[in-house]
């Protein structure tokens, strides 16, 4: 499917054709990847509302979950201001990772001014 | 300031050298805005506790609000699962956005699922 011809003007993709995508948690506002996208990805998850992303280790679309079942809902997709960046919305079904974790960034604290257990 | 020698070892940079840095408010959780840190830009920020980028259009160390006073104060670093992304928690200081948005996904909504005004 065509990516709408307004939205595609205003994209500013990197050298790969590419922007880049960070998503955000519905509800808990918790950001859980950055991954992302070509025209295809960004137009198939417009249409669709499943996120979608260009991988680039296998250098194909990539329908988040399609393997694992760890889908995302996409409740809304924002344009930052040059055109470089989409920040999706998203209702997470299990863990976002990989790995497992909820989110890309819990396993790894690399400075932190707060205090007390975590 | 050199960039401490373990935390440089699990970044996996871009082939310009650098690692995408996504900025989110404390408090409110808002995405503010995406940047990118070379070693340099990244070991000030942990130095210093200021947000510090790499700018990739003037090519070079860029310390956010030195110019404008919208100043971030960095409260917590933390690195995502494949070491290209680090998420930075901020205070923020005005806009975070050159056009004078809080946020640089303030202005454009590409696709929503949430009715009534906005």
């Amino acid at each position: 499917m065509p990516l709408d011809a307004h939205i595609a003007g205003q994209l500013k993709r990197n050298t790969d054709g590419l922007v880049c995508a960070v998503v955000q948690e519905a509800g808990t506002g918790q950001v859980l990847m950055v991954a992302w996208m070509d025209d295809d990805a960004l137009a198939r998850t417009l249409e669709t509302g499943e996120a979608t992303y260009f991988s680039r280790s296998r250098g194909k679309q990539w329908i988040k979950g399609e393997t694992s079942g760890h889908t995302q809902k996409v409740t809304e997709v924002r344009l930052d201001c040059d055109g470089d960046t989409v920040l999706l919305t998203v209702e997470q079904t299990g863990a976002a990772c990989h790995t497992g974790d909820h989110t890309c960034f819990d396993a790894n604290v690399l400075f932190t001014t707060i205090s007390g257990p975590s």
